[in-house]
C-alpha cells in the first residue's frame, strides 16, 4: 500500500471547498471578517461590495435614535463601520442595507428568524454580565430534542421542543418541568433559537443559580402542528396568525402536553414542581391556562402578556368568569406569580389594569419592570429573573 | 369584566409585527412571494429592488451549462425571472446576484449553511417521486435530538444529533442503530440540514421500505467539540478543517460513541444490528473504523468517500496494515459493504482503484454510481438508497 499513501492528500480535499464556494459566490468575501468584536468591545461590520454606492448597518446595537450606520469604502471595495463606543454585553441583531436592499451579512453564518424576517446574530460577552448567560460557555450541556406528540384535542401531530438538564441521562432521578410558551408568530423555535433557553438554563444551572429543570417549550399556535417548514405544508413563509386564538384550544387541551411530559419523561409530577410562563399571546396562554387548571401549577410567569379576552371570545369556558377563576387560582396560594413587562410595550397598559384587579383583590405577585417594548431582549432578561425563582 | 373585553384585541397584537418589520426592512417585500412553485414546477423567483441595474438567480436548479439566469424588472421594481421548463423533484438551492452582489432571497426563510455558505433553498415534490421522501409529509415523526457526551479519547465534550423512530418513546423495544457521518466542513448538524436524514427515515419507515432505526449523527471533526456557535468558541466563521483527520482519532475513539449509544437508549447492541456510513471524510472515517474494528458493524457504507491515508499518517495504528486490516473484516463476512460515487466526483478514481481491490481479492461490495460530483444532491441520493437495505 505504500503506493498508495500519497494518492489521497488534504489538499484535493480542500479544494473541493474552494470550487464549490467559487462556483457559488459571485464576489469574494472570504478575506472580509464581519461581524469584529474587539478586545474594548467595539464591533467592526464589513462588506465587500465594490459595486454598491451606499451601504449601511442597522440593528439593535445602534442608539436608540439612530436607525442606520453608514459604512464607508476602502481601495479594495470593502465597506466598513466601527461602532464609536463598547457594546453593551448583550446578544444583538443586524443586517446591511445596500443601495437601499437589505440584505444579510455574507461573512456571518449565525441569524436568527423572528416571524418572516431573518437578521444576523452576535453576542457581545462578559463575564459577569447577563449576556454571559446567552453564551455557549464551557458547562455541562442539556439535551435539546424536537419530539412529536398526538394531541386528541386539536386532532392533529404537534411537535414541542424539550430540554432536559445536564445529567438527565445518567441519573434516575425525577425533575421539575417548566412549561414555556411563545409570541404570535413565534413557534417552538423561538424560545431556543431568540430565547437562547437552553443556554440560559445550563448556565444558570452550573452557577447553581437554578434548580436542575425540564424546559417544554410546544407550539402555541392552535393552527399549526408545528414551526414553518417541519410540517407537509412545506416551506410556506411564517406569518402572524392567531386563527384560533380566541376558541381558548390551547389552554384547554394543555394537560394533553403535561400528561405527555409526565408520561414520557422522569417528572415530579405534582403542582410544587410545575411552572409554566410565556411571552405576549404565550402570557395569555399562560395567565388563561393557569387559572383554568388551578391544581396544574405552582409557579406562573407573565412575560409582556396579553391579558384580556377579545371580541370573538364570548361563550369560552376558558375565558368566562375571570375575575371568578382568578380567586379560585389564587385562593390555593400559588408560590409565585410572576409579571414582567417593558415600560415601552405596547401592553403595559393592559398590564397595569390587571395588576390593579391583583391589587384590588389582595393577589400577591412579583413584579419586574424593564425599560423597552416588546422586545425579545427583554424575554431573555425576565428569563433569566424567573427561572432561579423556580421549585425552591 | 365585561367591560374589559374589548381593551385587547387582534389587530394591536399584529399591529408589533408590522411596526417590528417596518423597523428593520429597508424596503417593502411583503407582497413579493418568492420563491412561487407552479402547478406544472416551473418556478418564478422574485425579488423587490427597485434601485437595482441587474438582479440574477443561481443555483443547482439551473441546467448545468448555465450558471446565473436574469430577472427582468416590472412597473413596481420587482424583479422576476420563471424557469422555462418545468423542475425536476429535487430539493434545490439558490441566491440572487444584485448588481454582482450575491443575497439570500428576503422571501424566502429557508436556507441551508454548508460549510460558510448559505444558501437559500427549495423543494419541488412529487408522490412517489425520491424528492417526497425529503419532504415533511404527514407520517409519524421520529424525535430528533442534540446530545452531549465525555469523550475520554479526546478529553472533552462532544455534541451528536440522534434520531429515534416513531414509536420509540411508546414502546419498550429495542432498535438496531444506523451511524452516520458527515464530510470535512461539516459537523453533526450537516445530515440533518442538508441531507435531510429525518425526514428521509420518517418517510422511508413509514413506507415499510426501512426497519426503525435509531440513527447517530456525531461530530467527526477531530479538533471541534460541536457545530460552529454551539461550543464556547462562539459564533465564530465555519471553515474546511481537516486538523487531526490525520491521527486516526475520530476512529480509534469511535466505540466511545457505540458505548454512549447503547448505554442510553434501547439498542439491539451486536455486530448485526450496527451500521455505520459517512460521506467524503465521513466515508474515510467508516472505512478505517469498520476494518479496525471488524466486530462492530455489519453494514458499511462508503458515500464519496476519501479512501486512502495520506501523508502524516505514517504509525498510526488505524492505518496500518490496510490490506490486513481489509482482509480481517471480510473475513467476517460483513452483511452490506456499499459504495457509491458520482461519475464526476473528484474522488472517483480513488473509488476506482479501491474496488479494484476488493475485487481483486473477491470481497463482495454493492456499487452505485451516479450522476454529477461531490454534492450534496448525491449524498441524499445514496442514504435512500443504503437506509433500505439496513437490518433486513
Amino acid at each position: 500500500m505504500k503506493n498508495l499513501k500519497k494518492f489521497f492528500c488534504l489538499a484535493s480535499l480542500l479544494s473541493v471547498s474552494v470550487s464549490m464556494q467559487a462556483q457559488q459566490a459571485l464576489f469574494n468575501s472570504s478575506q472580509v471578517k464581519s461581524p469584529e468584536i474587539h478586545p474594548d468591545n467595539t464591533v467592526t461590520f464589513r462588506l465587500y461590495a465594490p459595486g454598491a454606492n451606499e451601504v449601511t448597518v442597522s440593528g439593535d446595537f445602534l442608539p436608540a435614535q439612530q436607525s442606520v450606520a453608514n459604512l464607508t469604502k476602502d481601495e479594495n471595495g470593502v465597506w466598513e463601520y466601527t461602532t464609536p463606543e463598547a457594546l453593551t454585553p448583550e446578544l444583538y441583531m443586524y443586517s446591511f442595507g445596500v443601495d437601499g436592499l437589505r440584505m444579510m451579512d455574507p461573512a456571518n453564518v449565525f441569524m436568527n428568524r423572528d416571524v418572516s424576517t431573518v437578521t444576523n446574530i452576535f453576542l457581545i460577552d462578559e463575564l459577569g454580565s447577563r449576556a454571559h448567560l446567552y453564551k455557549v460557555n464551557d458547562v455541562p450541556h442539556g439535551t435539546v430534542s424536537r419530539v412529536w406528540y398526538d394531541s386528541s384535542g386539536f386532532k392533529m401531530k404537534r411537535r414541542m421542543s424539550v430540554y432536559t438538564p445536564p445529567g438527565y441521562e445518567d441519573s434516575s432521578e425525577s425533575y421539575p418541568v417548566f412549561y414555556l410558551q411563545h409570541g404570535a408568530g413565534g413557534d417552538e423555535e423561538a424560545w431556543l433559537a431568540l430565547g437562547r433557553t437552553a443556554q440560559i438554563l445550563d448556565n444558570l444551572i452550573a452557577e447553581g443559580k437554578a434548580e436542575p429543570m425540564i424546559v417544554v417549550m410546544s407550539n402555541g399556535n392552535a393552527y399549526q402542528e408545528a414551526a414553518p417548514g417541519e410540517t407537509s405544508e412545506g416551506f410556506t413563509k411564517p406569518s402572524m396568525n392567531v386563527s384560533g386564538m380566541n376558541k381558548g384550544e390551547i389552554e384547554t387541551y394543555y394537560p394533553e402536553i403535561v400528561n405527555y411530559v409526565d408520561k414520557h419523561y422522569r417528572t415530579k409530577a405534582d403542582k410544587a414542581h410545575r411552572a409554566m410562563a410565556g411571552l405576549s399571546m404565550g402570557g395569555f396562554h399562560t395567565l388563561h391556562t393557569s387559572k383554568m387548571y388551578p391544581d396544574l401549577f405552582d409557579y406562573v410567569g407573565l412575560f409582556s402578556a396579553a391579558i384580556f379576552p377579545f371580541e370573538g371570545s364570548e361563550n369560552i369556558p376558558v375565558y368566562e368568569d375571570f375575575e371568578g377563576k382568578l380567586k379560585t387560582q389564587f385562593e390555593k396560594n400559588p408560590k409565585l406569580y410572576y409579571i414582567a413587562i417593558g415600560d415601552k410595550d405596547f401592553l403595559y397598559d393592559a398590564n397595569k389594569q390587571y395588576r390593579e384587579i391583583l391589587d384590588k383583590n389582595g393577589y400577591p405577585y412579583v413584579y419586574y419592570e424593564s425599560p423597552d417594548g416588546h422586545i425579545w431582549k427583554n424575554w431573555r432578561i425576565y428569563l433569566t429573573e424567573f427561572v432561579p425563582k423556580l421549585f425552591k
